[in-house]
């Protein structure tokens, strides 16, 4: 059988199976942002892990050393937000190609560093060693959260309104307008940040662990298509997704628009958006929302409502069935 | 400055140097074979991590998928036995080329489960990419450790016996064998197994950590002569080794002879045996080393003995001084 056949979701699915046997009940494995272990009497322990490789998660020409260094941890950090913990603590294994040298290093640490410190986690370790010719960076985090506060993939409940923490598609704009090369304008050198400098986000996800009503949550990183399709799957529930709801920078309007770009398709498969993809209990969704806007000076965004499983994943626009053209993202399907 | 100046050790200290003042003094960083956290009461946990990239740390032409599945995981699980623990948890990150199929994968999850199970170590979660030509693996270990038996690289006292758990050697002469091509006859097939799928110490660690005695522990992974510099550093000492002590085996004597390679500079630079390397109060060495006989029944080979700092490190042979012409593994200087 091909690896492709099976997608890289099948390909977990399998690769886990033998390993779920021996999970004692309190640790929780394979199938969401993080690992998740007892750790002391009040906080659960979260493990993360993240591979990049060059010219498959990265272009060396299309990102500086100091942006990849920000951004290897800031994805995994995003993973920590996604559980509603805290980071603490990270380990970097890099394998370096000939032809990358110490100042090149040096501003990846710089960059990686900027995305430690605000976050309050400490390097601790990895592995360095020579590639033969790409750049690859692992990076694991271990972080804490709450005993009884950390948010899975799988606790939505049909009834359940479907939102968001941020603008979704920027970074898949800026992925498409570093990849078609040529000048650009201010506004798409803002979206290619997005892309390079995503912010995880991890305060909003602490704040919301602690509310009433929040039940499933996870970060964007595939795209909405496809993560809510994890949502689903853990949750064994379905969704309607309102695509004329989903939240749109004003930027990403602007430069979909001259580029002949669909932005509300870019927005739903996008990927590498980092904000959190929640379901939240609809009785309490309308003050946690306010609540959420005072404190954060943004939205809580509703883009759609959980359904029971048999119902799928349906998308609407103003009111009537629609669907996408693109899919989000899947490592072993598309390329 | 070029990275091949400072080389892998070098590079390790310049960027671990501004996340060391972060470090509360119950948490240890970057030295040692794991880093070490507070867990619960009477233990504490240990985090280690590797990477291998395809071409570089092994050939896909020179090693099955099996085995390099078990192997991937058993040189961290070595690095757990190098501090007195017991490996709990493991995170798997694959980057996969086109052209590696599900046959493979499941023979190389085949392997890692190997590995994992007498270990009772459990696959707690990862993360899987294509990869646009070369397999990467990355694999992340927790383990926990009964708090004051760690073993650390920095405990080492002028006057300790230097010693190590099996023999050395073998691992670096299979790999000569595999990489000199032609045919292999049964000796060699064993010695390439050797380093196809070397046998993590994690009994013999635990043990010697429960020990009265035991002071400085590491594995050998680069290789004795590069290894015992490591915990030089890390305790501020010198070494005497006696080369004509270093244990060999039947089976590396014979091909050694056979293909005209000097045995002993082998055993002393080789890397990847993943025995442990410790250091033992002299007054302690006897007893433990005949404890450890009737216990594993092999001999703890004493190799030599922790001397001054401003002695260095110095080779003998037969009394006399000795010098070797290879040197052990740096990933940035020798290629």
């Amino acid at each position: 059988m091909k690896l492709s056949e099976i997608g890289e979701f099948g390909f977990i699915a399998r690769m886990a199976r033998p390993f779920a046997a021996d999970l004692p009940p309190n640790v929780k494995g394979i199938g969401d942002d993080c690992a998740s272990l007892p750790w002391t009497k009040k906080e659960r322990l979260l493990v993360t892990t993240d591979m990049l490789v060059e010219d498959r998660h990265f272009l060396r020409s299309g990102i500086s050393a100091r942006d990849l260094g920000y951004k290897s941890l800031a994805v995994n950090l995003s993973d920590i937000a996604a559980m509603g913990g805290r980071p603490r603590w990270a380990f970097l294994s890099l394998g370096i190609p000939a032809g990358i040298e110490l100042d090149w290093l040096d501003d990846f640490f710089r960059g990686f560093r900027e995305a430690a410190g605000p976050a309050g986690v400490v390097l601790l370790g990895g592995d360095t060693t020579k590639s033969p010719d790409r750049l690859v960076v692992n990076v694991a985090v271990l972080g804490t959260v709450r005993s009884g506060r950390e948010k899975l993939r799988s606790a939505a409940c049909p009834g359940d309104v479907v939102t968001v923490t941020g603008c979704l598609g920027d970074s898949g704009i800026g992925l498409g307008v570093l990849l078609n090369g040529g000048p650009r304008d201010r506004d798409e050198e803002r979206l290619l940040r997005a892309h390079n400098r995503p912010r995880p986000h991890l305060e909003e996800g602490e704040w919301l662990a602690s509310r009433p009503g929040v039940r499933a949550m996870m970060d964007v990183s595939d795209g909405l298509d496809s993560d809510i399709r994890r949502i689903m799957e853990q949750s064994k529930v379905g969704a309607d997704v309102a695509l004329d709801r989903l939240p749109l920078s004003p930027t990403l309007v602007r430069v979909a628009r001259r580029r002949g770009w669909n932005p509300i398709e870019s927005a739903a498969v996008g990927g590498e958006d980092y904000c959190l993809l929640l379901t939240v209990e609809p009785s309490r969704f309308k003050l946690l929302a306010a609540a959420f806007a005072r404190r954060f000076g943004r939205p809580l965004t509703a883009v759609g409502t959980i359904r029971t499983r048999a119902r799928g994943l349906r998308y609407f626009s103003n009111g009537r069935t629609a669907r996408l053209e693109g899919r989000g993202y899947d490592h072993f399907r598309i390329l």
